[in-house]
């Protein structure tokens, strides 16, 4: 069986894990936490960034969340995240760099800093001046995810697909540290809503980084 | 017709150029600074960065490097460069990403930053311990890279693929910018040696960037 290494909070493995959930293929966590650097994670993804994905059966090791999806959608045959057109495809691996890169290097990334490798790791308080500019960010950028939720039925156009989990997986990790203001965002938020109450979602939303508690709305499909 | 919207010192363009000269997709280029945010750029890729492909006779606007590779592996049938099983596909695409992200942000951009926008954009010198910290980065992923091509003849195994493009594109940059200290590395330039001969890659390695002077050996198969 799949193992993947992990912590709570790593959007990317969140990205995996919803992937893995939609297509039903089961796997058990490990906890990791890369900014401890491990020789023997090391050796096992010299980049030294979670998730990597192991099945010790087969010998397969393999890391990157983007090859990581993509070895998954090219060795299953259920729930197609990444079909349809090759412009179509072109679109959803856009909008999955967009959001594992732009969002991420705006909003969650330095959220994560300041909210959770500082109190775990540095033991120092938050820059109230980097959050506020992550937020700032945020709204800007969820403005965009609104524009196109109101053009298309999901992030990429008229199916579910590889987007949605990108988003998902950033949204969910900035909004349980307290990044997200929702007001103003009424299309995001109806597509958020209806994508938490999904079963691959679920067992994410319940889980908790230790000594960090998410806004009470966090886990609720009403919010 | 392709148009390529690019800079010279771009290289996620480069990958892309790497990749339609080894399959001879003809396109032309169209120059794109990407900083000076221009409207018609921004509407095309809301991203604000380089590379876009543009195909306007079929209505297509393509970007994200990654998005755009992968477009054009799986519309062309010449010279595949994300091939053979899962496993070593997901291999190319780790590589691909570790360039990318890790060569590209320890390295590729701080040299970016310091030597190119600096000078252009902000009229102020480089600042030498962001210089001095990017190239202590690289000789320690060229430690990595020269361990890959002990054990493999090309970056991701046996065959040319994805990965020596991404490879090349980010290491041309950074040679350019003079980033790169090549002496003690002698499977890497081994590699890069001959890489530079490939008729895909000799009319980049002949483009100047405006005000920036590359080293002497810049272009030189023999350095
Ligand atoms: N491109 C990688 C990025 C993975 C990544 O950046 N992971 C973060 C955690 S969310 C990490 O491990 N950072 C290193 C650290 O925190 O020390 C992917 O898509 O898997
Ligand atoms: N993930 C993107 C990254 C592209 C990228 O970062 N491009 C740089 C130029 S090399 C850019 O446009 N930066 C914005 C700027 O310089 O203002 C891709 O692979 O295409």
């Amino acid at each position: 069986m799949w193992q993947l290494l992990q912590f709570p909070l790593c959007p990317f493995s969140r990205k995996v894990r919803l992937l893995m959930g939609e297509k039903g293929i089961a796997y058990s966590l490990v906890r990791e936490n890369p900014w401890e650097y491990r020789d023997e994670f090391l050796h096992m993804n010299p980049a030294a960034r979670t998730p990597v994905l192991v099945d010790s059966a087969r010998n397969l090791t393999l890391s990157d969340s983007v090859a990581i999806t993509e070895f998954i959608e090219e060795t299953s045959d259920t729930a197609p995240m990444i079909s349809g057109s090759a412009t179509y495809r072109a679109e959803i691996r856009r909008l999955v760099a967009w959001f594992d890169q732009q969002f991420y290097g705006d909003v969650t990334a330095p959220l994560l800093h300041e909210r959770m490798k500082k109190r775990l790791v540095h033991r120092q308080p938050p820059d109230s001046s980097v959050l506020r500019e992550a937020m700032r960010l945020a709204n800007g950028h969820l403005d965009y995810i609104d524009y196109l939720i109101d053009h298309r039925s999901w992030m990429a156009g008229s199916t579910m697909s590889m987007a949605d989990l990108a988003a998902a997986a950033q949204l969910s990790v900035a909004d349980y540290l307290g990044g997200i203001d929702w007001s103003g965002h009424e299309q995001t938020k109806a597509w958020y809503s209806m994508f938490k109450s999904r079963p691959s979602f679920r067992p994410l939303l319940s889980e908790r980084m230790e000594a960090i508690t998410p806004p009470s709305y966090y886990e609720q499909v009403d919010f």
